[in-house]
């Protein structure tokens, strides 16, 4: 007899006393079901049957079109449709970059940490992984120009605001630079920038989608953060040369466009205003889970070394001379989570830090998860 | 100023007094808008929001479960819900495949003809191509033991139910026997089951997913041709352990499962018997089409050679004497397409054979379609 698998829905699933201050996906309680289903309302009683064929390879354009205009009042600088691609998701995104620009054996650069997942992709596609040191401002502009003596790496993967796992985000001046040393030497610039319009307390620099003309950069877009992830829709902003060669590949000569009947949905919440609207009160909610998480923080954890965020969903904690790998094990004992250093370092490093995340849980279940993982490092 | 690109929905955008007989999409007549309204609504009054969240890796466990069930019908065998991998589409499941289990330069094997944009994702990811023969019930097994003497391929990819674009079908026989050779040389046979559904005068022999407990067979499937391609959703139907591998790679890690919402759409449209229905209406309306075509071939173009399939999309033509991709030019300023051998080939062959597709078109069009391909090769 097989054991069967559990008839589960989504990709987490924890007992319900549990709180994983790691995880970072959004809460039930922030995925707008209603809006979607106005949405899907509106456009399958108002499209014809289109949506429903094979789609264009680089996206329905009345849906980039919809994008293209929201994203030039996000961005304050006009972003055309035609410098738009829509993908499944950034995952889906660089899985695609690295299926076409690169092969096994290839050199990539990284931040130190970066996103862990990512670097997974990345690892799956055989690419050789660099990490470049980071600091509050960001890459730190000396350690990649020592690392392009070294090595003539295809990309450089950067999440440049509000950065995962870190909070930080890179300067203007950095910017520049680094794009200056990509054309330079060469090498294109991935910037997932997933939470750029999730900003609390400061406006971060402009959209890395400002440098596309210089051929050199991508800026990955998605709805996983300002929608609902199970969408699995997002987008590419790029010079439209890049954007022809990615369109013209197998996968998508066979299979049209990566999501058109989702775009067609999203398209009419996007017209509506209802994006807007989502981002304005995931900015309300997310704001207060921030300010909330740093008093708690400071309250019940006073030996964390930690720098607020001025947007996105993570702390990054550091517990001078505490083993974060082994905390994250005792932890679950106290049923707390969190997502130890150690998992976004690509030098084996970082061991006394930790991720927590404001994005799952209400401001009272973050204090509660904080003071349990007071009470395991107290006890331990 | 840049050009700006169309507004365009679709993959194809011909001009309406166009007839492009080779397109293999389903016609927009066929695409049931309706039931999806139908199906969108019940699940989005009906579920709670986990449907947005980032879906489990392998998909939505209650979507597996009514896929199951309803294969499991079809099939004529018990399909688990366990063997199931949900994917936005047959070709993203290859290129997952390809991912995961080649690396540039493996050696993989293909029938001769076979599907040319399977072929292109197969060439992005740097894989080597050899082609094996086929005939009137398939692979021809000879050709497979002697190129199983040469190279020791990854996979063998394989179209075995109303080929595209042959229209053959691989006789039980030969699935033994092939499946056979896979257990004994260790590869995979990747079986594009894409038709599979959609027999009209013969029932073909069961699916290739009666064989995955050899742990050498997957079978892909995809709504593409039974609902709508615009959804990008379709299934790896495989043993537990190849699913288990795909379920964990950085792609599924990152993004979830791989098309959540649509997924949840598409079950309430299963659970309510309408893709019984669509399938019902689709072998009705095809299978009257497959009959007239015949009759318009042999009416108007009395020097073709074909046999008429048993189901599927696909009349696979032979003009002796003549070049189908000479014709195809040619056919331009008639205002009719096909698709000239030659695509279909990894020998650079087959120039005097064409694809003619039933897909698209209505009987009066495709007639009207090969009335014009008989006066272009009449004035030739």
């Amino acid at each position: 007899m097989t054991m069967s698998s559990t008839l589960q829905t989504a990709q987490i699933n924890l007992p319900k006393d549990f709180i994983d201050l790691g995880r970072g996906d959004p809460g039930l309680d922030l995925l707008p079901l209603g809006l979607l289903r106005d949405a899907a309302a509106h456009r399958l009683n108002h499209s014809d049957n289109e949506i429903l064929q094979y789609g264009a390879e680089r996206g329905d354009g009345y849906f980039r079109d919809a994008l293209a205009k929201f994203l030039s009042i996000r961005y304050g600088f006009s972003v055309s449709r035609d410098d738009l691609f829509v993908t499944s998701g950034i995952s889906a995104g660089l899985d695609l970059l690295c299926t076409l620009l690169t092969k096994p054996g290839d050199t990539i650069l990284v931040e130190e940490p970066s996103y862990f997942l990512a670097l997974q992709i990345f690892a799956d596609h055989g690419l050789n992984v660099v990490s470049i040191n980071t600091d509050e401002s960001g890459l730190v502009v000396e350690d990649l120009i020592r690392a392009l003596k070294e090595s003539r790496p295809k990309f450089l993967y950067v999440i440049p605001t509000f950065q995962n796992p870190s909070g930080h985000t890179l300067s203007q001046e950095r910017r520049d630079e680094i794009v200056n040393l990509a054309k330079k030497h060469g090498f294109l610039i991935l910037a997932d920038e997933v939470y750029h319009l999730l900003s609390y307390t400061q406006t971060p620099p402009v959209s890395f989608g400002t440098y596309i003309d210089s051929e050199h950069v991508v800026s990955l877009g998605s709805f996983s953060k300002i929608l609902a992830p199970g969408l699995r829709l997002g987008w590419l902003h790029a010079h439209p040369a890049l954007i022809q060669r990615l369109s013209t590949c197998g996968l998508l000569n066979s299979g049209g466009g990566m999501n058109p009947f989702t775009s067609a949905v999203v398209r009419s919440l996007i017209e509506k205003g209802d994006l807007d609207k989502n981002i304005a009160h995931l900015i309300d909610m997310y704001s207060k889970r921030m300010q909330s998480t740093e008093r708690s923080l400071r309250t019940h954890l006073r030996a964390a070394e930690f720098s607020t965020p001025h947007g996105g969903y993570f702390f990054w904690v550091r517990l001078p001379g505490i083993n974060a790998g082994e905390l994250r094990e005792k932890a679950q004992e106290y049923r707390v989570g969190l997502r130890q250093g150690l998992l976004f370092s690509s030098q084996n490093g970082l061991s006394d830090f930790f991720r927590l995340s404001i994005s799952f849980y209400d401001v009272n279940e973050i204090e509660q998860g904080i003071m349990r993982l007071k009470k395991c490092i107290d006890e331990k």
